[in-house]
């Protein structure tokens, strides 16, 4: 069986296993505080043109998150998201089980609006009974969205200004963000790291083993937030594996070159079955792509590839997600398009 | 100025604060294990035909909420309730600050029907990332609803057969439940604790200083309840104040006998409202009324009445909500008819 | 029976009962935003000489010790005690269930001293794995103590220094404040108030039917704290109570002046152990006396008393504790104390 | 610098790096739901001679424990473990933010014992304010202990027995079973199977990237873990990557043997600093060694080794501790043993 159901089906790019293998034999002190994780870090303060910026590695992006949002949040204070963030739909409440509640937005293709949360905030604090309803205090969106949509550079610096007006921060969930970046450059690293509070640069999605880079620009989330980390049971013992991977990616653009081949992957998959005449369920630009497929379509395909069943859309239809990755290779991508030909 | 904004402008019934008086000089043990908290158990146990139930006294309804779905979940596990539910708009958060995540959905007069709740359960169960998303495992309903509704006995029943039939429980916030066993006396104490599994008999809106009994009448969430209590800052020192309130309030048919006058005094200002042309915003049988008024009528009541602005209808019309309660006197309801009469 | 085991087993003190009976007709907007409350803490400010402290009124103990405790953590952050501080052994862990770590110190006559709190403070920072180890980050103690026992001006001051030199603030715990006022008037209001972030004035052992303040002195603790009372349930709705209770007890010195009385009557009791030989367990100066009886006299004893057994001393003797309080009657100590006499 | 501070300086052991490298573009579905996982879950249930026991994977050992200790405790219970447990003294509060309370006990050796355990259920138990008390419900103790000593196999017995009598659960934290187990045979992995609940198989400190097997053996514990296990941010994206490690370090009892070599090493180090007759901190038998040395002593090594300090003995003499792992050269020991004979 051949994997497009997701990003992570694979294990990690070649260059990062060769840097892996390469360091094998390396002694460093334990817990990120080695010279891997300092080079990966000032790396990435570099190319977010950010030198202040806290930079902390963590295995996975539920942990980054809760992370995150629990640094952002007093006990009574909640986090407004899309009504689909991840946060909000597929951690198994793992930021209600730190104490706090998520405040869902309506979604609109996946995003919600500076507007959105204005009107979040304000009816709260305006409410004769504030002291009884949840204070929005910090707001997680995703980029590219849960279901592979980019904020524009206007839509995320109306979020920004509305967040900082209000006294809220702004948390961007990048675990798809190297496809983002490829997607669309006018959202780069630089311009991100200037208007959240903090961002992830994900990892596990885009070709490590596995890690997240959590980079915290503002003043926000920051102090002890190692500790939190420990607490969490999110700190690596051997902390190395993290620096070592991100450099590995980062270095030499790798990490939008690797993710631009990967979305051109799947925009082919796309075309192909556009082409073929199946509808969108809805329009990406990255490596995620939402297809309606009659159902024997469905079946014809997954018995040679597995893919991601996303709803049903009527009787005789399915909404089907496939994804490529930094590790999707070319001769599978051929098959398929050869196989979505003869649908 | 008169309060008709709330149930619990004012003290106590007189017959409570006679019992309080009475009994200030008694010694008893503390943490309501006295014979006073004894008796008012085996009352309710009596009045509910449910000679097995365990009874416990809180001071107030969020606690009681708390514990008894912290009681009722797994970390993991979330609580289905309408989305206008106190629990997920006007508790601060306190079900998310024990861990765990409630799951609106969304409401028809307040209400909630077994049909969405085995909806919500199944597209959680058959989810292929059903381990990642929150276990829908409890339901919590308030009777009346927090818009002065009431759930009909044939409601209760097909809510009850759903959660049992899918291995949920069924908890009934009874913050009012005295002026819902007035209004419709087929959902009585004995068929109520038949639905559900947890129900609390509220105390502070009807009549008492504080205190919501919580009468658990399923296997589910009985053990060790007390050291919840406890831990939860719940557990009263001076115990028997509980036991003595409920029991002035409850026995000789008090509870719901007072409930009857001030549904009866609520209805007579609705009735005053329609009478003069002002529409209803949504129509309620207990003591609770929702009307909409222009908005000079609004600042015109106000000049001698606390009432609830509930929300803006449109530019020149909003919404209010007048309360009685238990204590509320006649001479301010004559009043008040009168003021309306001339609005 | 009459109850000697505790200050918590009787009602309100008559003064309490008596402002109680005479509001209950007033009408409030509930919460805690009425003027009875706004006079009750105009009035804590005017005794503690600190205009801009922050004055919160909760229901109970264990309700107050969590709220400050919580607010002045974060979540990785730890609170000093002493080993046989309430919130480490008799609140089922309510502090724990907020997330934060109890962290004991051996006490000596149930304190803790300020070299000890320097050194766990310094044995934790100066650890080259202190991101592994829980932060101590605030220091609770008991005035008077769990044991009786009262802290010297010399020693709050100390602690109060070390505190705040090492960036820690310091919670008093006064449930039973009114007998620690009472037995050493060095000890104010006023002196309370400048050593130490916040403390709490009792009201549940001193003579209310409930009732603690928390007073805030610091800029710590403070922000949005009402956000907290509700959320962890602790909010009271008919909120008026506690101010009602509070103006009652405080005002013409009647917290001091009562509780000297319930002093001496516990120290008499103590005198008449003493006469007969008995032992003390540890000695004390105010509402609560520990004797060590042999097991036939506490077998007596408990025939026509509730005392409390603190612990066994050998298989021949017990540990008695023996406790007053303002509403402990003249008539029930007399009979004891000739009881006493014929052991 | 050559690091001997730690188990945990290296990357992986060459069968464990070579079976990643040779899987790495082999594709699965994620989350550990796929062969890999099940082959090596597969291999461990063969190991421990038992069949039934469910197994997970998680990164790291403060996840396992908290994963396992939260799902052993209901919120008002605690868990018993020697006060220098890991669990207590280095996971900065992980249980506590869960919100339970970790009970630790005095230890000899770095143990518990079976008596102490019985104490303390009973010390609680038959506390007439028992309800007011953290419940003890759970044992956690580690194998070997954080100071390298070993449970016998009759104090593994009676720990059990009791346990198990009392109602309570035993958890066993194996981060560096792999050592013990080399140490002494007669603790093997069905013996431990057999008396405890649950227990850890630690990867990351033998060998292991990253990885600890979580084996759960009875019926506690079990229930939807997978939920809690995304919940704490523990489930891997890449799961199969923890099958594979695993596969490879337990398969021809590469396990114990390597951990057979690394504890020689660490002994002939011990050897050769009793020779030089500096005294031992405490005696070991296992990978990890204590010794007191004079502080300049401490300097000297320091110059070519990162070791840890473990605590000031005196002004002149400092405890430091030595570990040895999977990974450790044997030349870096030779080179190490010259240097001590020199000091």
């Amino acid at each position: 069986m051949i994997h497009f159901e997701c990003d992570y089906a694979c294990g990690a790019h070649p260059a990062v296993l060769k840097a892996l293998v390469e360091t094998n034999e390396e002694q460093h002190c334990g817990y990120s505080e080695d010279d891997r994780c300092a080079a990966a870090a000032g790396l990435i303060r570099e190319l977010c043109h950010c030198p202040d910026a806290a930079v902390h590695f963590v295995v996975g992006g539920t942990q980054a998150n809760l992370l995150v949002i629990d640094a952002g949040l007093r006990p009574f204070e909640g986090v407004l998201c899309a009504d689909t963030g991840h946060i909000n739909v597929h951690e198994t409440g793992a930021v209600e089980a730190t104490g706090h509640k998520v405040l869902p937005l309506p979604s609109t293709d996946g995003k919600i609006s500076a507007a959105q949360v204005e009107a979040a905030v304000l009816a709260q604090r305006n409410d004769s009974s504030h002291e009884h309803i949840v204070r929005p205090a910090m707001v997680y969106i995703s980029h590219p969205t849960e279901i592979g949509t980019l904020y524009t550079r206007d839509e995320l610096t109306a979020l920004s200004e509305t967040c900082h007006r209000l006294g809220l921060t702004l948390f961007v969930d990048g675990a798809r963000l190297g496809y983002g970046l490829a997607a669309d450059e006018t959202v780069d690293l630089p311009f991100l790291a200037g208007v959240c509070d903090a961002f992830t640069i994900g990892g596990t999605k885009v070709g490590l083993l596995f890690g997240e880079a959590i980079v915290i620009t503002g003043e926000a989330y920051r102090d002890f937030f190692r500790y939190r980390i420990k607490q969490r049971g999110a700190m690596l013992a051997k902390g190395r594996l993290l620096g070592v991977q991100f450099e590995a990616l980062l270095k030499d653009n790798l990490y939008v070159e690797a993710s631009r081949k990967a979305n051109r992957q799947a925009q082919q998959i796309k075309q192909a079955f556009v082409e073929k005449g199946f509808p969108l369920f809805c329009d990406t630009v990255a490596n995620q792509i939402f297809i309606v497929l009659p159902n024997e379509a469905v079946r014809a395909l997954e018995e040679q590839y597995v893919i991601t069943v996303w709803g049903k859309v009527d009787e005789q239809h399915t909404a089907v997600r496939l994804v490529t990755s930094v590790c999707t290779r070319d001769e599978d991508v051929e098959a398929l398009l050869a196989r979505i030909a003869t649908l």
